[in-house]
């Protein structure tokens, strides 16, 4: 009856669950493939069953496994948990009884004054572990009914693998479990295991050797040719020196032939089951066709959804895979491109200048290898036909493009001879004692843009005018295309020995991960749509992001404006490119020119453009029949779309800007000298412009030359930024052996701070 | 007999707990009060308890309240559960049953293959309910059995609190309940309450009435004299306008008082149990005595802790209190000190220059006063007991500290002269239009420092000088001397009306709650030991940082050194002030000089100064009797010790510097001025200095008048920081009408981008 009701809920469950292709019985080369596993055996560790704050356990993990688990069999795969840690449930339960024990006959001897001296004593694992295997049961049985899920309870221990009989015998009653859709829980039969080492642990518990469930768990994952091995425990996964030393790093894939490489700490806190072990068995599954993954089940922010952010293939742990990819791991690519960059600031600026003019030359040269590598791109998107005709505009090079590209590329070589190493401070702080500040490189760039491959040309002639390394990160639409200009801008690194300074960061790359990469990257810069950069800003933590996510620019009529600038600037600034960040979204109209002429002819000119006018709450009060009222003053439309609102005084406009606006670029038209000198003055934005479209907002229009970006933070660059933005400085101290003490009360020098000049004069 | 354990369970709990003190009846004034709460509710609403992702359930955030739960009980304190949802519980269950027998019936009558078609029916939320009490109660009952936490199940209706006998039953029944340490899970009986509005939610499950989940909450807590009531569901909290609107605002204190305030907005997506019904319930609440925090349940970072938050006092969600602070709230100084800021940063330079000069007579006229408020901060900090003499000293000022204090703030005011307003650049785009870029102050900035009262004038005249507005918030230990100056500040920013520029935070703010302001403070700038400098910098997330948080600086011997510059330089670096971060950490010696007498001269100096030496590893390979070798080459010791490493050449110095260092400043010791140059070209340090002490990279010793703190950055300010680095810069155009279509291809304009100098000569 039990068993007819079962093949039931597998039947049904079956109607609900997505059909998952099988593996081929190899391990998976890739991250990306493991999306496709569809048996998978999750191995918790004590760290994860059992290992709680002050108060206990942690139950809150163990919830969000079964989530987890039970998600992941609703969509068809057959998963199996191989759980550690009925021991700390048993102790909690057995010093429970105990103190109960102890409590009653003290207080029918003696009353209640010796209650405060009881102890609880050191529990024996074993004990512990029998004592609490029901109620971890009973837990793991009760969350997952929430979820409709069976479960099955299997204990083993390590000896009944070498049994064929007993091996043969397990298998067939976890087949039949996994065919039933129940998800089999398996345990060691901790009561029969040796007793345990000395070794103290979980505070008056002795331990259980838990190296038993890491081989345990590969044991059965290869037994079972699961396809995925997930072993959770309280580490981040394999690093390649002992953790917590210097220069200890995290290894994302580890394939058996590294593991020379690796040095072992000595084992962890719990003293048995130390990574080494947990190696061991990775790599024993591995041979054995099941990919495996190491990772981190107690961290408390990501525990939530550390199994299956693994199944989807993202970077968590330590990747156990045989197949060694052919190119480096962006790691490695970053320390490159850091290294040759550091050569890359010491050259001359004329060298620096030469590679760039270089890279322009081949631009041109190689134009039938760029353009044939871009048809194959424009190709693979047509057929795909997933791009709009938009994309595939930004997608194509032509000759015109190319050209116009390189001569891009030669302005910022002309650039360059003025960005690194020029003075801009010097000081005799003493006889002798000369202090300089210079201008310097940031360090490491990663430039993340979307389907436009001149950008690569572009932003790698930035970084090597300024000296910095550069990590580049392009759409997959345009691979290959990015491949051949990579090429080229190597080929032209290399004149001066600085090959790597720029990488080409392979698509596979998620942007998540690589803003992840802080003490290796210094500054990210997205190039492409606000969404794009907000992404980015959310998911670089530590790293600083040049860019700005917004742009809701306002263009303030005063009443004192001539008619003929109004119209000019406000169709400039709305209709030139509407998708521009710097495009005009907000009109704000002084209340004394609404029913005049001038505000009759701005509407006229919004409706000639088709631009879909939507009315702020107070212009909205003012009309009879208005246009559809804003749902937010903060929006930013990109597109023929503006709102118009009303206020009474140039300073009611401030406070709007202040209040809505996003410190991009907003405009005042008068002809008021004193009212624009007031708001030029009194209004906090990026760029503040009077009588002028806000479309100036611009690098290239500013004069800047190149333009690495708008930045709309408050530290840093702020506005169009030109290659300063690309800059930091030093300060360089030169003296003669000079020290604090010498300056000191009762020392024998005073300091001078005298403003020497700077010898380049300033460029600009 | 069931009793009678129960009782001993009671009392062994009570042996564990801490006493906590009851409340007076009243509710609580502050959100720091908290922590005394004895009885407390916790209403988990059906998004809490219900809303999961596709897989279902939120079992985790169950688990993590069962968590919080046991271990408040854990304290000593008597919880109880308010729960809502055994609705979505039993619609799971019901389904599935549904699903069951349909497929038995189909499989009996018409084979399988119309199992596709099977269609669940609308279900009845009273037999969901019904249906789902028991698997909840047993979910709950697994869960809290971890914690040897015994649970009781309450049905409930809202009427029962109408009829006053039941009332008394029910009261009664949970004092026993609570007197024996059981936690009442009580829920409304939602199989006799009546039928569901229409309003359809929940996938196919019709809504109960929530609201009375809401108001059962409150009358509960009240009936039962709850000292606290924790309302947890899906919104964050109270706003004062409706949440997703332009400018709505979390409340984070609300008075019954400010209720006209607050526009409601249109209700929730469940349709009941709005905001304005959870209002209405927490007034009641609060009228008769309990105090209230709304807050999200469901937010899956702080879901793990915010009920212990809470109770805590850390801002989470909206606190109701009838007690209204005097002061203002730190979100409405921040509002006051921009805006008063923004007329600041408008001023004349000779008027910021005055606000600074009257507050450094003031520091000297009024010092009675200061000292008066400082000697009792050195009383109460004496009397404690808990400040060691460094601190104490610290703490204090003197008349002779006043002056000096003085005198640097008339520095700073000369220093203020130049700032803000310097136009940095000048460009004519074209005709009529040119293009400036000045600088301009950053905003509000936030300063934290320690003991230090004579931080706040120092701080204080910075910010006005650079025309910023200011957050001070300073040590505990010296509340009255801050107060007394803060005045003053404000006496000296009122002669130009901008007395609220600069704002004292309250002590009782929590640092880690004002990093969190992001949009309203621009920048932080934390000034005291390392360890609060690391602190900030992991609290401010989106808000960056000025500073530093490690200085591990180093020396690096070359083998052309001359012996008496290394002994001075050594010496001054290590022993000047050992504590600084500008102090050497890491010898780095040239191999050809390990077996000279410079090398015995430098190890004889180091002994006679009482530094403790630490081997690095090649270092130690030398030696027969090494001193302890390092545990990491990244050690900042900030005391009488120092690392000696050995090198082979300055480029693996310069390799070995970069490997460890953390980019604050070090030194290269060489008469080769070959040498010295490649080290000062090549090292990627904020400072680097040849042949003088590391302890010169300090803001006031490179002559930049006032420092701001030195920063490790790669981006804004780097190394000393001046006044520069609380400045931004803003674009200003002119134009006469220009738009960017005068300058297409088909327009009659051309860019002319001519460097104009600029009308103030840079004064440094």
């Amino acid at each position: 009856m039990l068993l007819q009701r079962l093949s039931l809920c597998r039947l049904v469950t079956c109607i609900l669950s997505v059909s998952l292709a099988r593996a081929n019985g190899n391990s998976y080369a890739h991250r990306g493939e493991l999306r496709q596993a569809k048996r998978i055996v999750v191995k918790l560790g004590s760290a994860v069953v059992t290992r709680g704050d002050e108060c206990g356990l942690a139950l809150g993990r163990l919830a969000s496994v079964v989530e987890q688990v039970a998600m992941l069999q609703n969509q068809g795969r057959e998963m199996m948990i191989v759980t550690s840690g009925a021991v700390a449930f048993g102790k909690q339960r057995l010093r429970h009884e105990i103190l109960l024990s102890q409590s009653v006959r003290q207080a029918l001897h003696s009353g209640q004054n010796q209650l405060k001296d009881m102890s609880v004593p050191v529990l024996e694992a074993r004990a512990c572990a029998a004592a609490g295997q029901s109620g971890l049961m009973a837990l793991y049985e009760a969350m997952f009914t929430q979820y409709s899920t069976c479960t099955a309870q299997v204990l083993v221990t390590n000896l009944d693998f070498h049994d064929d009989q007993k091996r043969q015998n397990l298998n067939s009653t976890l087949q039949e479990l996994l065919r039933m859709n129940i998800v089999p829980i398996i345990n060691t039969n901790d009561a029969v295991v040796p007793p345990p080492e000395p070794n103290s642990d979980l505070q008056g518990v002795n331990v259980i050797s838990i190296k038993d469930n890491d081989s345990l768990a590969a044991r059965l994952a290869v037994e079972m040719k699961a396809d995925l091995l997930i072993a959770l425990s309280d580490v981040e996964g394999l690093y390649d020196s002992p953790p917590g030393s210097d220069d200890a790093k995290l290894i994302d894939i580890f394939y058996p032939g590294d593991q020379q490489s690796i040095t072992y700490g000595t084992k962890s806190r719990v003293g048995l089951g130390g990574m080494e072990a947990k190696v061991k068995a990775a790599l024993w599954a591995l041979q054995g066709g099941t990919s495996v993954v190491i990772a981190n089940g107690t961290h408390p922010k990501v525990t939530g959804h550390v199994i299956t952010d693994i199944v989807e293939g993202k970077k968590v742990g330590t990747f156990f895979s045989e197949v060694k990819p052919a190119g480096p791991t962006v790691e490695q690519q970053t320390e490159m491109a850091r290294n040759s960059g550091r050569t890359l600031a010491a050259l001359h600026p004329d060298q620096r200048g030469a590679i760039i003019c270089h890279l322009a030359d081949l631009l041109v040269e190689k134009k039938e290898e760029i353009l044939a590598a871009n048809k194959t791109d424009m190709d693979l998107a047509a057929n795909a036909g997933q791009l709009s005709s938009a994309l595939l505009n930004r997608l194509s090079l032509s000759p015109a493009k190319l050209n116009s590209l390189a001569i891009g590329l030669r302005q910022i070589a002309l650039a360059s001879q003025d960005s690194v190493g020029r003075v801009l401070r010097r000081t005799r702080v003493a006889h002798n004692l000369e202090l300089e500040q210079i201008t310097v490189p940031i360090g490491v760039l990663l430039v993340i843009f979307e389907a436009r491959p001149d950008c690569l040309p572009q932003v790698s002639a930035l970084a090597i005018a300024s000296g910095n390394a550069l990590l580049a990160k392009g759409g997959k639409e345009a691979a290959n295309t990015n491949r051949v200009l990579h090429e080229l801008t190597q080929e032209a690194l290399d004149i001066h020995g600085v090959k790597e300074a720029v990488q080409l960061v392979s698509t596979r790359e998620e942007v998540e991960d690589l803003c992840r990469l802080d003490k290796m990257i210094d500054l990210i810069i997205p190039r492409g749509s606000s969404a794009l950069v907000r992404n980015i800003q959310r998911a670089a933590k530590s790293i600083p992001v040049l860019g700005h996510s917004e742009g809701i620019c306002h263009i303030y009529v005063d009443s004192e404006a001539a008619i003929d600038k109004v119209i000019k600037i406000v169709r400039d600034s709305k209709c030139d490119y509407p998708a521009a960040c710097n495009a005009m979204e907000t009109l704000l109209v002084h209340r004394d020119i609404l029913r005049t002429t001038l505000f009759d002819q701005i509407i006229d000119m919004l409706r000639t453009e088709r631009v879909k006018i939507h009315a702020g709450p107070r212009f909205a009060s003012y009309l009879t029949f208005s246009p559809s009222e804003v749902k937010s003053l903060r929006t930013e439309y990109g597109d023929l779309e503006c709102c118009i609102e009303v206020v009474d005084s140039m300073q009611e406009a401030i406070d709007h800007i202040h209040r809505y606006g996003s410190s991009h670029t907003d405009v005042i038209v008068t002809e008021n000298e004193d009212t624009a000198e007031q708001f030029l003055q009194q209004l906090d934005s990026a760029c503040v412009f009077w009588n002028a479209s806000s479309r100036f907002a611009d690098g290239y229009r500013f004069g800047l030359g190149a333009e690495v970006g708008i930045s709309t933070a408050r530290i840093h660059a702020r506005g169009p930024v030109g290659l300063e933005g690309l800059l930091t400085t030093k300060w360089v101290l030169r003296g003669d052996g000079h020290t604090a003490a010498d300056f000191s009360e009762h020392g024998t020098l005073k300091y001078l701070h005298e403003n020497l000049p700077v010898t380049q004069p300033h460029s600009n």
